[in-house]
Parts: C-alpha cells; sequence; structure tokens
C-alpha cells in the first residue's frame, strides 16, 4: 500500500474495471486510485458502478478486500484515540430485530474501565437502528461534533453518535451508489464498508455479531459465517484484534421491537433484569469486548465481570452519566414513563392450541415499520413510541385465544395491518422444535 | 413482444439489474423497458452500465439478445423500403485491415438487380472504415439525409452511408456508455449493437463477413464462429434471410492498406483483375447476397453471375453511377491519379530469404494509423492518401533485400515508426506454412 493515500497517475479506470471484470486480481494501489478516484469525482458513476457489479460477481482476494478497506478508511478522518490509555473496543451488528444490545454494551464495558466509541447507523427496512432507539430518549443528541464525542469518552468512557462526514466518506458516496446499482449484496462490499467504518473510530479491537436467521439479512448460517470469516481476516491483516460472533435472529431478540419500547428494556438488562437471551447475549458479547480490551484473561472471567457491573448498578449509572453528557433526560433511569409512548394497545391472539414452531421475523420487523415506528425509505420519520412486545418465543406453548404479542399504536388502520402480519408469521406445531443455541457459532482468527 | 414497443410502467430498473445478476432470463417487455428508459434518459448512465456488466458476464439468452436487437432497433426509424419490388439485401464485416470489398459490393450486387442499401462506419484503431475509403474519392458524400439515400437507391439500386441520428439511436448512447466500461466485449451485445442497425436498414437479407485472426477484433476462430451463431440465430428469429462466413484476417485482404490505395484496388476488382484474394473474396460473398436475395438458385450461379458482371464492365458502370449520384467525381474510373496520392514512398526490404510464415496483422493495420489513414482516437483526422502496398504475404518466398512491403507517406519521421512495425511484423521460416483457405466456415440457420 501506499502511505500516503496517493496513487501513481498512469492508471486509467477503464483498465481497472477490465481487470476485474477478467477476474485478476487488483494491486493495492490500484483499488486506492480506484476509491480515492471516485471519491474525489474524477471517476464517474457509471465507471465506479461497473466496477463494482464486476467486483461482486467475480469477487475480490482477501488482499483486495483489505486494500479496499483501507482505501475507504482513509477517505476520511481516522479518529486518533492515543491520548487513552486503556483500550478502545467496540461492537458492530449487522442488523435485526429488536436487537438492542449496543445500548446495553456502551455503558457496560465503559464501566468495565475500556473505551467504547460507537459510531451507529439507523434502521432502513425491517431491522431497526441504534440511533433511533438512542433519540426515543427526551434530550438525546447523537450528532455531537468529534471534539464533543472525544469529550464525553473521557468524561465517561463511552459515547455514541452517528456517522458524521468525516468518516469514510467514500463509503458514504459509494454505498448510495450501490444502493440504486444493485450491488448491495457482495460479502467483500459490505465487509470493506462495515470494517472502514469501524476502523476509522481508532479502535484496538472489534467484536461482531454476526446475525443468521429469517429476520437478519443472512438467512443462511453459512453466508453469515462467510462475511464474519472475512470480516476477521481483513480486521487481522489490519492490526486489529477481531473476533465475530454468528447469532441466531429466527426471531426477535428480547421481547420489544420499536425504539422507546427497546429502551425501557435495555434499562431492564441494566437492571440485572430483562429477558433472558437479551441479558445472556450482552454479556457473552460484554466478555469478549473485555477479553480482546485485556481486561479479562479469558471469557469466563469477563462474563463474571459483566454480571458483577450490571448486578451493582455501575453499568446503570454509566449509562445516565453518557445520557446527560450527551443531553438527554437521565430522569428515564428511575422513570421509564418519561419515554415517548404509544396510545393504544392491541393483543394478536392465538388461532390455535400448540408449541410455537417458528415465527417469520422479517415480518415482525416489517409490523413495527407498518407501525410508522421504522423506515421503508431513506427519508422517512420514525414514530419513536410505536412496536411490539413479543409474549410468545419458538418452543413456548401457548393455548388458542392466548396473547402473542402486543402491538403498541397510535393509527387503528396501521394497527390492523400489523395484526394482520403478525399473526401469519407465527408458526404453530403440535410438538416443540429443537432448541438452537443462541450463539451458534465464534469465528477468530 | 409489446408491439408498440411501450411496457408497462411497473418495471424498475433496478429488479432489471438485480435479475440479470442473478443470471435470469428477462422477458421481452423487460428489455424493451431498459432499452427505451435509457435511451430516452430516464434510466440513467450508472443504471444501464451495470445492466451491461452483469450482461457481459451472465450472458444473455438467444430470445434475450433478439428482444435486445428488436428494442434497439425500434429505438428509430426502421428504413420502409416495400416501395422497392426486388429484394434488398446487405453485407457486413466485423472489421479488418484492407478489407474493401464493401465498395465492390454495393455496386456488383446492385448490377445484378438487388437494391443494395449500405449504412456503415468510420475506421477505429487498426481498422479500416467504408465511410473513409469513400471520402478519398473526390466530392463523395457519405451524409445523405433519408429522403436522398432512397432516390439514389431508386436511380442506381445501391448506396452507401454514414449512420444517421435516426437510426438506432439507443445502439449510439449505449455504445458510447460500453465503450468507457469495458462491456464492449460481449457477443451478445456486440450481435444486437450489428444486427439493430442493419435490419433498421429495411433489409430482407443479410450476409456477414465475420473476420478472424491476427488483425480482427476476434483472434480465435471459435468466437468468431459464436458470434456468428448468434447474429445468424437472431436475424432468422426476426424473420431475416442471414449467412455468416468466417474468414481469414491473418493478413490484409489484397495488397492495400490506406483509403485512397484502397479505391484504386477496388477500382482494379471491378475491372476483373486485382489481388486474388479480394477478388475471390468479393464473388464469394456476392454469390450469398444473390443466392439469398432469390436471383441465383444456387451459389455456383451467384458466382458465375458475379464474374459476368465484372467481366462486362456492368458492375464498374454501376460504381460509377453511384458515385455521381452521391457528388463524387466519376472520372477517378478511368483516372486514378485523380484519387489522393502521398509525396514519398518506403520500402520495407526483407532481412532474410525463405517463406513468409506469418505476420502480426494489427500491427499492420496500427501502421496504416501511424502514417495518419486511420484514428486512435474517434475525434482524430484521417489523411486518405497514406498507407501500404503488401507484396509479399503469408507463403510466399522471399529473397534477403527484397521489398515485403511500400508506405506511402506525407511525413518521414512517421514513416520510419511504420517501417518498424512493418518489419518487426514479418516472420520468415525455411518452410511453407500449411495454407489455410480463405474462407473458414458458412454459418447458416
Amino acid at each position: 500500500m501506499n502511505p500516503s493515500g496517493a496513487a501513481p497517475d498512469n492508471f486509467r479506470a477503464i483498465d481497472l474495471i477490465r481487470k476485474k471484470r477478467d477476474g485478476q486480481e487488483l494491486t493495492g494501489p490500484e483499488i486506492n486510485h480506484f476509491i480515492h478516484g471516485y471519491t474525489s469525482g474524477d471517476i464517474p458513476d457509471y465507471q465506479a458502478s461497473v466496477w463494482l457489479m464486476a467486483g461482486l460477481l467475480k469477487g475480490f482476494t482477501r488482499a483486495e478486500t483489505a486494500a479496499l478497506t483501507d482505501a475507504m478508511l482513509r477517505s476520511g478522518e481516522v479518529l486518533d484515540l492515543s491520548d487513552f490509555s486503556a483500550a478502545k473496543v467496540d461492537k458492530h451488528s449487522t442488523g435485526g430485530v429488536g436487537d438492542k444490545t449496543s445500548l446495553v454494551l456502551a455503558p457496560l464495558v465503559a464501566a468495565g474501565g475500556l473505551i467504547v466509541p460507537m459510531i451507529s447507523g439507523r434502521g432502513l427496512g425491517h431491522t431497526g437502528g441504534t440511533l433511533d432507539k438512542l433519540e426515543s430518549i427526551p434530550g438525546f443528541n447523537v450528532n455531537l461534533p468529534v471534539a464533543k464525542f472525544r469529550e464525553v469518552l473521557h468524561r465517561c468512557g463511552c459515547a455514541m453518535i452517528g456517522q458524521t462526514s468525516e468518516i469514510a466518506p467514500a463509503d458514504r458516496k459509494l454505498y448510495a451508489l450501490r444502493d440504486v446499482t444493485a450491488t448491495v449484496e457482495s460479502p467483500y462490499l459490505i465487509c470493506a464498508s462495515i470494517m472502514s467504518k469501524k476502523l476509522a473510530e481508532g479502535i484496538d479491537a472489534l467484536v461482531l455479531d454476526v446475525k443468521t436467521g429469517s429476520g437478519a439479512f443472512m438467512k443462511k448460517e453459512e453466508d453469515a459465517a462467510f462475511l464474519a470469516q472475512l470480516m476477521v481476516e481483513t480486521g487481522e491483516r489490519m492490526g486489529k484484534k477481531v473476533v465475530a460472533l454468528i447469532t441466531d435472529m429466527d426471531q426477535p431478540l428480547g421481547a420489544a421491537a420499536g425504539n422507546a419500547l427497546e429502551v425501557v428494556e435495555v434499562l431492564d438488562v441494566l437492571r440485572g433484569a430483562g429477558p433472558q437471551d437479551l441479558r445472556e447475549l450482552c454479556v457473552e458479547l460484554a466478555a469478549w469486548m473485555f477479553h480482546l480490551g485485556a481486561v479479562s484473561p479469558d471469557l469466563a472471567r469477563g462474563k463474571e465481570l459483566s454480571a458483577k457491573l450490571l448486578a451493582s448498578g455501575q453499568a446503570m449509572h454509566k449509562f445516565g452519566e453518557m445520557i446527560e453528557l450527551q443531553g438527554g433526560d437521565r430522569r428515564i433511569l428511575d422513570n421509564s414513563s418519561l419515554l415517548p409512548r404509544a396510545a393504544h394497545t392491541l393483543e394478536v391472539t392465538s388461532a390455535h392450541t400448540g408449541v410455537i414452531k417458528g415465527m417469520n421475523c422479517e415480518a415482525l420487523g416489517t409490523a413495527t415499520v407498518v407501525l410508522g415506528g421504522g423506515r421503508a425509505k431513506k427519508e422517512d420519520t420514525v414514530d419513536p413510541s410505536v412496536g411490539l412486545t413479543v409474549h410468545k418465543k419458538i418452543g413456548d406453548r401457548v393455548q388458542a385465544g392466548e396473547p402473542l404479542c402486543t402491538i403498541h399504536y397510535n393509527a387503528e388502520s396501521l394497527a390492523y395491518r400489523a395484526q394482520k402480519l403478525i399473526a401469519e408469521s407465527y408458526q404453530i406445531a403440535d410438538t416443540a422444535p429443537p432448541t438452537k443455541p443462541l450463539v451458534r457459532r465464534v469465528i477468530s482468527a
């Protein structure tokens, strides 16, 4: 790689397209030239898009994927957090329904002494987004400038903000192009997009939560594992400690889906309570963060530490500190009625007696979007108060007429549409399905 | 296919890109929508280009290729020549060095009673173009409006013009995009491009001369045969009679390469003389045109007719008529010194005694471009007077010091560059190579 980020001027975009089209490996400087050329506007959309399509269809080698990540990372500012003596560790999830672990993990891991500089995204399609959840807390500001982000990190060890225009601008421009050219679904491009943004945070280590199942982007476990392996190897090539957990998304994580409802559930977990699956995954992910950040010598001791920080109220206290430093109302910690609340509720009841065999988890996410709690298009606004509380999950027994799920809504017509989606998404059988572990696999370098 | 050329409005470009990316077959209306959407500007360059790349890498079915050809054909005017009672027949060559058969065939086949409405292109890269050759005739106008083109056809049975903005505008727009996005080299896209333009001429039958060898675009015979088969089947699906000849381009056709020099050679052939290979190919192609146009019951009688029309001077007379009707100076027929002539000549002599084993035919084409007789870029202007006369061809014996080729030039520095290219392009051996036929294969439906 060329450390200055510059590349010789004699590369021609057309030659690099032809090379990728013909399945040849591009060099680091060639990839650098392409990414910088596109970001600066020298390479037009129509050349960048065909290069992406050729890459999607022909694939990239590990060296190319790392070079792509590196070029995208260096297209903008890379935070220098070397003034913090503690290790900087983050977690990234590929997204799902009811996945609110980030809100637990940032304060929990900061309470354990690590620095968590978390830059997150918004919800789109059937999946929710960390920023939307945080914004359901009155006053919480996710749009901090970098100087203020640093200040919050210095004062409480964690901070949670949205993507800024300084971080990986190449990714923002490329993603917008991929979105309209059917070039989103390449594991190599997904890897470079995620890793360039995360490594721009200036972290030492990263725990990846790669979701698989009916509510995930990658429905098949082997696809999730492929992406996870790619991200772990790319992180490794770039000198970072990275581990990936392949985790279940065949059903929502925890019981709540919808922004304010999920914050209430986060408070439950920080209080040492909350749904067992969510609590278990938070402890597991935190343990890996503690382990990679060298706070715990092994995973078991990381789990013990996590449990202690939750039980002692230190994690909850840290969450309150961060909320206050980011302009939010910390009184929500003791009074969740200060969070937005939907005007009405409606039950979805079971038509049959039996055992929950499965559910269409993506449809449950879509039901939340239908209620106004998510975005069908990027431009949509989100109603923080609406969502679902899931009462029955896979393997649970249910009687005919018993509630499966409660809908929290503000508009009756939308509630009925959501009710139909949810009712259709549950599959009820006579016998229990085989149980699957929440963490399917751990992938490390 | 939708006969109105319109397609339902509910197609989305992104879905059609995704479908092609995933290797699925698109329907006729879907392809129509894409082509019309791009031509009208509704589909942007960055979506059209990725669709082309996906198509290049995944291929198109025969039905898709025909639908693509049809949509491109219908993007502009299709000439209606139904007022001519004789059959309308054309020939198209994929291009090579010294390929001047069009100038012989149009008058020869028109002299036999068929209508030849020939719309041709310019030279680019190492290959020459019919329009450039015609324009070396003083006064010859290749830019006739359609009404005038028709009038020339009515008066002499053949006319030769350049692409007009009314004919297949989708192809012009798509070709410009393919040129800058490495999506030229798809046989399916090449087929649709050629066939849409040729069938827009309103012809009944088409003879394709698909070149293969070191001076052709398709160096390998199997690639040429694949394209030929595709074009024949596409023509068939569109209700036209089409035959393709795979012919040799391992060396220049005839002896002359360069615009005015080639016109002189065309006059020789029309006079019943000229190089044997060129004469033989012209007679063969004309015979196929006569056969497809139902003038000759078989190929043998088509050849006899061609020979008769050359020997009697009727073909030459027709050429004179066409030149005059298109504003050219017909006195060139009897006085080729009226054609532009280079100021100087330079011999390329052989360093060895032996037999010509082969030559790099593309390099000979490039030598002509270097002299100013062709175009490296579309914007270049062409010097009609310069070029080469090849004295030794494959299988010929040569003595050390004997001339291989004469360079006709106006600028000495360019002549030396051309001389080097030519000298290096000849391979001389002790024994003669096996002889290959000029017409390698005939492909018909």
